[in-house]
């Protein structure tokens, strides 16, 4: 029997392109809360002795949590043969040491919550900095889909003349894959941060470039403040509004607006989280994740 | 070394009840929000080779178990002997069988992510009703709190010739423990709920009482509805506005003002989940329970 895939609320659209990139089914789902907050999940379709994947992007992932949770474990007792999980964007990736007394890993923490309700787990450049893989945290066959290609397609197709741009040092691996796959060049810059939302980097050499066109790259734009403060090194450079492109943008609060008041020519992003920046479907390159994934693993029965 | 405390945001009131209960230590901990969601928990009080309990009333629960989950598996990492949960409300508890095609039994499903990852519950009367008792699904010891006496207590200092009203069949179990104690009569009403909020029940017999003081005893308020038409049937019967009493007053939406407007002479409810109407103290019980539970426990080391 052919895959069913359902949607987590907020997922449809793009487990429509998945649906599109491999041949599966997708599964109806009734899917609310109680009035004293609790969910109610209810699986429509039938999916008994089959792989069953769940679509669920993990930005703001603590409210997501249950509902998905309820959702597998559901899944499991109707009987479904494997439960895995598609996360174009996982959470909890960036607290990987322990940076203060009294703190825990979480991102092991929640690998080890995941790994306990699901088979397998693809999901798109996660922010790995300390762990270097996921199967470091997770017990779970995973696989990870790199946006580069993508990314370095778009840029391709429309920039013309583009010096990809590296926010932070950590931006690097982004950087240069996108920069190696355009054939252009690229320069870092460096980042000091004092707290969550306070930011500040160095100016940019702006001897790599002769009127090229800045383009920002960065895996995970949240409070912005990492884009920001580069686009504004940028501009006191004398530099062109760089094109920012954001692999997941995940954009909190008024980062999307204070994003595009900073003097950028354009907001682009992968559709890992659903955003009106969306323009890079990776939709594809993850249906093949899974495919492969729901091959390597051991079938019972 | 004395157990320490932990509360969990908003459980700080109840949490120093508990801790004039029992000889323990309040700990301190950091918890916030990051900007993306993501919850990030500092547990500022040593609890390497310490019982660690956490208190964390489990109304509304879906935004509650991230943190939850990663603050217990931060005390373990951080070395804790024993993980004990009190959550004097319990979540979940209602979906204990698939009355429907391709429903899960969540009770259970969320009992094994609890069981998971505390090694111990104590809690204030769970709704059991297809389920009998904790352990059949809860992993861990458990430990249940009748809240009848203390109730009774409160009705018997306070209630002049009180008649005790049940608004449902189930409530049979609190209406009945509760007039056993004050000695006095009760009835029990029957509903028949077309839906989440629709709810409707027969008239009480009169003949029980004269000249008694309505009060009805219910475990859970959640939308009031069962409440509030009871209220309605008691005043049609030409009866004096009743006393309504909530084990746990959950209160989502409007029913607090919806159950006011009813016609009530006062609304008193346990302080399992902290609201305007607790009256009843229940954290010495649980306190007790505890105790309890952490010495039945074998410990490592």
């Amino acid at each position: 029997m052919i895959p069913i895939l359902f949607a987590m609320p907020g997922n449809e659209a793009f487990t429509l392109h998945l649906d599109r990139a491999i041949s599966c089914e997708v599964g109806q789902m009734e899917m609310r809360r109680f009035p004293d907050g609790e969910s109610y999940v209810r699986l429509l379709s039938a999916v008994h002795g089959r792989d069953v994947i769940f679509v669920c992007t993990l930005d703001r992932p603590d409210e997501k949590m249950m509902p998905l949770y309820l959702a597998a474990r559901t899944a499991r007792e109707l009987g479904a043969r494997r439960v895995g999980l598609v996360a174009p964007y996982l959470a909890y990736m960036r607290q990987d040491a322990r940076f203060k007394e009294g703190e825990g890993i979480t991102s092991a923490h929640f690998a080890a919550f995941v790994s306990d309700f699901c088979d397998w787990l693809a999901t798109v450049d996660p922010h790995l900095h300390r762990h270097h893989k996921l199967n470091e945290i997770y017990s779970i066959p995973t696989k990870v889909v790199h946006a580069a290609p993508a990314i370095a397609e778009w840029i391709a197709e429309r920039i013309e003349n583009p010096v990809i741009v590296g926010p932070d040092a950590e931006s690097e691996q982004w950087a240069s894959q996108v920069a190696k796959a355009v054939r252009c060049p690229y320069v870092v810059l460096e980042k000091k941060r004092s707290g969550d939302r306070e930011v500040e980097v160095s100016a940019p050499d702006t001897t790599a470039w002769k009127g090229g066109t800045p383009v920002l790259v960065d895996d995970i734009t949240s409070t912005g403040q990492t884009m920001i403060a580069a686009v504004r090194r940028i501009r006191d450079a004398g530099l062109p509004k760089p094109v920012c492109i954001s692999v997941h943008p995940v954009f909190a609060g008024s980062a999307y607006e204070d994003l595009r008041a900073a003097g950028v020519e354009k907001i682009v992003s992968c559709n890992t989280i659903a955003h009106p920046t969306n323009e890079i479907d990776i939709a594809e390159a993850l249906a093949v994740a899974a495919v492969e994934l729901m091959h390597i693993l051991p079938i019972d029965g």
